[in-house]
């Protein structure tokens, strides 16, 4: 008898034994396990013997956990969407399925409940981050901002980490007179292994969100490798820097905002906007769809930039490289950039530069080649990242495609998004 | 009198004096001058008089250097192309000229002739990096490939540094059966200011190039902001991570190959291709010109793969997001990707997939969405950079169209592109 997805079965090989869940395989002639410590194993079919069976056991679900409220803790608000914090294996399908309930999520983490009372729960929607799209940022916008405004004295929005960044940012332009903690939290683990990090990152988010002193959007993950701390990221200075690692957020061009311990201390460690309890919050969602971006490179055929302009874009983040350069004086004049940047500018397309050396700072002063750029009206944003700029413009647009409003908001530091100049050396490179 | 470009003057401002060479100035209304330390310095024209004038005083050209051949001394080869390290201001126009004679690099770099002897110092083209494109690899490959064959014990090749991990990838795929020393050098500072790097990257260059046992193709440039020792990076998993500082290139996923110290002290930190002297080196230099890279992010339009599949691309090179993702389960389906995947695989095209995190390793298997796209042909490449990978893939390409070809190619390890797993963590994030 064959075993199905979700059976617990006993394989031996080599006079050793391993029991797990068979999960479904990536190819045909193998097959993969899940341990009970979390992790997954693979053998060649052939190379194994299966021998016991036990038929379609299931992982126990997470039991329903119920939260009194403490009357003594501050009250905080929980949107849930989707991602690897809010997932668990299907053994039956193999695939992810999200959590039943948002407050399903504390099972991993009962500590919380020392720590916040929580004012409302909520799941607008539960979508994998690498689906998310612009309406997600406004659903989330007016649902934080519904929140805040009605007492919640901060709030935790649980997320995958693949476009965290992407949403931290856009939340950062779209909450106007912000002044409490919004904390995105995200897990490179899922809850169903033993390196699940959601638990710390939900606990340090918790401190953040309801005992700080912090009034902006912040990324609040592991710090390090290990379960040392987390940091809290400014939402418009960050970004997903390894595809594996719990540490994977990285603050770029400034350093954290603070870090803080899973006993509660906080430390700050650079400036930022400070909590205050009276503000209203105003969800400002409008955004531009007709953006994109595009990155430079060698050999580049600068013809794409004909499809932009066809298709009606309105403003296009390119991510130059080093200070903010592009082809322009290259042996085959096909793949120099200044006629259709040229085109472009003057269809009205709004043309940003930033660098996708992601560290350090775009100047189109330095060579003439940026001068060229600049005289077309390229507008070159410091040190903002491309994502940032991607966010940025594209929220900018929604507003206003007039140029030089356009130019003036995406050189004023409207979200900590810019540092004007870098003292020394903070870069976090 | 008004001063022209070129003149040496003298500025009042608030009952201090400035001396300097007056420079084109970004603004109208400002001036800028160069003062004799090499920096710059602007005012408001507005705020400041002008008290002396000297007309047209050219700065000094670098005067002619002569090397007497040293018979103990091993012998390389010199490449230049052009960049900053190749670079001075022109006073009078403003602008950037190179250096009227490869040799010119020199006159900052003195203490190389005790170090090695040069069979040959060519310069085929000299282009700023950022207007590299494939034709500029294949008269590289080819240059460095003679010389080699015809008794240089090694290559230094300046050149600019904007894309100089996308060369020192092409030059690691076309020369084939390597096993010298072929050694990038660039500069972060033009050679007519206090702070040049190019004199200390030379002289990293010169060790590893004549006197070191690694037979790769790297980058040697500065490894601190400090100026303690030069990196030896490997050419295929290196990226430039910072617009503006000196120790600006970081190996990626990979330690260092060796750092250099400038009394030739040469410290091993990985594993690396041995010099072997008898080798006949091949420069297999065709290359696919229809690839192109796509960064993947959240609203991101698919009908662009439209365009791509309409002009006859052969590849694409996927920046996707951490594992490997892109949008598959959108709230509306215009943004899923599936469809346009799918349309440009049966096309024929080919369509890899790498990380935009950069750390790290994309892998199909985690996730439902990345086994989508693995069945539907996606090509993952580990922890390939995107920039190596795009490289790779119009290489692959200029030789073979077959599928499986292309895919057993782009999977295989040819030269250092691929770890296929990283032990603890090595990422150097």
């Amino acid at each position: 008898m064959e075993p199905i997805v979700g059976d617990l079965i006993t394989l031996k090989k080599d006079d050793i034994s391993y029991e797990g869940i068979l999960i479904p395989s990536p190819k045909k002639d193998s097959i993969v396990i899940k341990l009970s410590s979390g992790y997954n194993i693979g053998f060649k079919r052939s190379s194994v013997e299966i021998t016991k069976i036990k038929k379609r056991q299931r992982p126990k679900i997470f039991p329903e956990t119920k939260f009194d409220k403490k009357k003594d803790l501050p009250e905080i608000s929980l949107i849930s969407t989707g991602g690897t914090i809010a997932s668990r294996v299907d053994y039956e399908t193999g695939g992810v399925r999200w959590l039943m309930k948002p407050e399903e999520i504390f099972f991993m983490t009962p500590e919380i409940s020392d720590i916040v009372s929580f004012k409302n729960i909520s799941s607008p929607f539960q979508i994998a981050s690498e689906s998310m799209t612009f309406e997600c940022y406004k659903i989330l916008a007016k649902e934080a901002a519904k929140e805040l405004n009605s007492g919640a004295k901060g709030i935790i929005i649980t997320h995958g980490t693949d476009t965290l960044h992407y949403t931290s940012s856009a939340l950062s332009f779209m909450l106007q007179n912000l002044s409490k903690p919004v904390c995105l939290v995200g897990a490179q683990r899922s809850p169903d292994r033993g390196s699940f990090d959601g638990a710390m990152n939900l606990i340090g988010a918790s401190y953040i969100a309801a005992h700080s002193d912090i009034g902006e959007v912040a990324i609040v993950m592991h710090g390090e490798m290990s379960d040392t701390y987390c940091n809290v990221l400014r939402g418009t200075k960050v970004r997903k820097m390894h595809s594996t690692r719990r540490d994977t957020f990285k603050p770029i061009n400034i350093p954290p905002l603070a870090r803080v311990f899973m006993n509660g201390k906080i430390e700050k460690l650079s400036e930022y906007r400070l909590r205050q309890e009276e503000n209203e919050v105003y969800a400002d969602v409008e955004m531009e769809e007709k953006t994109a971006i595009i990155k430079t490179y060698p050999n580049f055929n600068p013809d794409i930039f004909d499809y932009y302009i066809d298709k009606g874009y309105k403003g296009l983040v390119i991510e130059a490289l080093a200070l903010g350069h592009v082809p322009t004086d290259t042996i085959n004049d096909k793949f120099s950039w200044i006629n259709s940047i040229k085109r472009a500018t003057e269809e009205g397309i709004i043309i940003v530069f930033s660098t996708q050396c992601l560290f350090g700072r775009v100047n189109p002063f330095v060579y003439s080649n940026g001068r060229i750029m600049e005289e077309m009206g390229v507008i070159y944003v410091e040190d903002m990242l491309p994502e940032t700029a991607y966010i940025k413009l594209s929220w900018i647009l929604g507003h206003t495609n007039d140029y030089s409003e356009v130019k003036k908001n995406m050189l004023a530091n409207l979200s900590g998004e810019l540092n004007y100049r870098i003292k020394g050396d903070n870069s976090g490179l």
